[in-house]
């Protein structure tokens, strides 16, 4: 294995549980709080929205929690994905660092988002649920729980921002090739929808009002249920496959990272790849520096606040503890669009709040520079979320060239950029801009936040 | 692996030499023609477009032929490529048939072009060569030329027909982020496109005519060369490792195939997957089926003849014997934009008269049903090209359900349908319609073959 490039696991090599990470933290993470009570969240809190299966998930603190044949069986259909050693990267740097990446665009939606949206469509399935409700922007999301949904005869509607719905149409076109229902929202199939509407015909939507006409279909029937793609604990339980897969592939080549960077949005790509090796290092076995990476423009973890905020613009969900730039911030409309949200994971607020973890931010001009950089030698075009994790792994192997260490970094290329052409022809043209918050604009935003007693 | 979905090879099991069915054929393929002089075309001939390792493949007689190791380098970015066994599709089309696939789309380009442009870009920067030139329609194999050119440090310049080049942007897009510099076509930048623009400002353009352009810029050079994606012999050559790793992948699971099924457009997908089996079949080793699978717009093979023909609408590339529909003849717009050729792979051709493999044509509607079909249980949402093959092979399971057979059913998918979804869209709203070629219409553009003496 001395020249290879990348290293493969094999169907039969693959993990078969996932794992939590809350059993294994020095302090254990805040509760959710219901919205009306301010007291921790019950499970039955959550009943008109989840199954049971995945509200005890939410909830769970055991360590590992075994992965179901039929969902090991869906994920066969491109897992384990491949870990790559970045080597052409690596030589158009001049860095002694080496440089892998882990990457999830060979699922059939072309991100990581597939590894929660099959667990969650069976469990759901499990429980007799006939159709799942969602939101989406661009529509990675609303495509990989589409996909899933085929995998397990259930139906699938989707709720997509209707200015994405109308400028983007190709990921639309994909979902209903996976047999999904999508509406433009604000739409006029509820009356939350209708009554905006009414107010505005060409109402561009936003994904706070995607989430409200999603959760408004859920709650009518016994028989739906709700699906969200990131932030809550489950979700990232879902994803720690990628870093346990990680682990494994490493092992082979006998290497262990000095460094891991990886892009946050709502933080399950993030926790996805990091808890595996936060486990490790928790224990004394490695001893990674581990960074998350955001947007100059969306830096909730750099510039936000560890407060208990809402998850949604509308604020239905219940409170969650988390780094928040204030539930009423609108991000601008940077390309990386999976990295506009206001908040962030709670786990992954957590752990950086404990000082496990770091982060940094990155405007979006430095990513998409790498983005070539990436593309021209390793040949997969990234998505504009993955970039900002590719710029900082470039970043550190630039430092690396300067000090002469041989460091072992450690990255997710969580997508591919197939549906992004239109933001790589902005950049190529000149026509991007960097955008950075200001301390006015967090302070303004931040005022949505509730004060608690 | 009783129960496995994919069957992997490791970076070492790659095979590391092309098959050449030549020196394996009961009777010599006829040679090519110089045009002029119809006699049979010379090393000399091709000189100006290409350079002599690339010429010495096309007219070999070697059986096998190593692969150098910087073209194996490359190829690890992505190969071996995986054989999936379609166990949902088989499950959904409730048949006792076992399907195989082995999938090209995981190529950074999303099909199996690179196989053979990263070899030719090799060849042409051993030799000193500074610049490509190619056309291309919908942008695959201009995008895969400029992935090769990017990884040999070689400049790569490609007319594109001007509707795809002003119609669907994103591959140009992506042709640029691995530096290829792309003209619509007809160009303001050769004689011959000036020419065109000057009677015409808004001229949709041609493959023909951008086929033109792209020879005229490579002869004005000595360290400019010309690449072609298909059709030539050295082409299909390359693309002989799908089916050399199909073979292995196959033999893995104890499993050899009773029908092979391949969309053949200028015929290299087919011929890579093919050729390997035909040897195995001549040798005596197995006796699978093996047929082409080819558009109704486009039936080359099932309609056309069996003539020396021009490979381009200028008429200016040799003469080569192949079924044709006329070298005037300009397919219908069907989606499946890589199989619109009036000609064949001369290897193809004279298999096909030989006996030695099959062909049918089917219209394009049945096609996008079967990738529906496909991509609902698979997951994997095909190019418009391979969906021939899969609705061919749907069609050979479905026989299977009513005869109770058990047959192995291998075929190649080509490539993913990320860049394709307005025609998924054009289908699902019911306006795609099927184009059946009449017979006047293939008497008429027959006229443009010429009669030898």
């Amino acid at each position: 294995m001395s020249d290879y490039t990348k290293i493969l696991l094999d169907e039969n090599e693959m993990p078969t549980q996932w794992y939590n990470v809350v059993p294994d933290l020095p302090v254990p993470p805040p509760p959710q709080l219901h919205p009306g009570t301010m007291q921790p969240a019950t499970a039955d809190d959550f009943a008109a929205l989840f199954p049971k299966a995945l509200i005890e998930q939410e909830m769970s603190t055991e360590r590992y929690i075994d992965i179901p044949g039929e969902v090991l069986d869906v994920y066969r259909l491109w897992r384990p994905s491949p870990l790559f050693r970045a080597r052409r990267l690596e030589k158009l740097l001049d860095t002694p660092a080496k440089i892998f990446y882990k990457y999830e665009g060979v699922s059939p939606a072309g991100s990581h988002k597939p590894n929660t949206a099959v667990p969650q469509v069976y469990y759901n399935a499990l429980e007799g649920i006939k159709k799942l409700t969602t939101e989406t922007g661009a529509g990675q999301w609303g495509s990989s729980l589409a996909f899933a949904c085929a995998q397990f005869g259930l139906e699938c509607e989707i709720w997509q921002v209707a200015a994405s719905y109308n400028a983007k149409p190709h990921r639309r076109t994909m979902m209903e090739v996976w047999g999904g229902k999508v509406h433009p929202s604000p739409s006029d199939v509820t009356d939350f929808g209708r009554s905006l509407l009414a107010e505005n015909p060409n109402h561009p939507g936003s994904l706070g009002i995607a989430i409200s006409e999603a959760v408004s279909e859920a709650v009518k029937s016994d028989e739906i249920r709700y699906a969200l793609g990131s932030v809550l604990n489950h979700v990232l339980l879902h994803q720690t496959i990628i870093g346990e897969e990680a682990l494994l592939q490493l092992a082979k080549v006998g290497e262990v990272p000095d460094v891991l960077v990886g892009c946050t949005g709502g933080g399950s790509n993030f926790g996805g790849l990091a808890f595996p090796f936060l486990r490790e290092k928790l224990a004394g076995r490695m001893n990674p520096t581990i960074r998350c990476v955001e947007p100059t423009a969306c830096p909730t973890l750099t510039k936000g606040e560890f407060r208990y905020d809402f998850g949604d613009t509308a604020g239905l969900t219940p409170l969650m503890k988390m780094h928040t730039l204030g539930h009423s911030f609108i991000p601008e409309p940077i390309h990386a669009g999976g990295l506009r949200y206001h908040g962030m994971a709670p786990l992954v607020s957590h752990v950086y709040d404990l000082g496990l973890v770091e982060a940094i931010a990155i405007p979006q001009t430095e990513c998409f520079a790498g983005a070539l950089q990436f593309a021209r030698s390793e040949g997969i075009v990234p998505a504009p979320e993955p970039t900002h994790a590719i710029a900082a792994a470039i970043r550190e192997a630039l430092a690396c060239k300067e000090s002469g260490e041989e460091k072992v970094i450690l990255t997710a290329l969580c997508g591919h950029g197939h549906f992004d052409m239109a933001s790589y022809d902005k950049y190529m043209r000149g026509e991007m801009v960097d955008l950075e918050l200001s301390d006015e604009a967090i302070a303004e935003a931040m005022k949505s936040v509730p004060v608690l007693a």
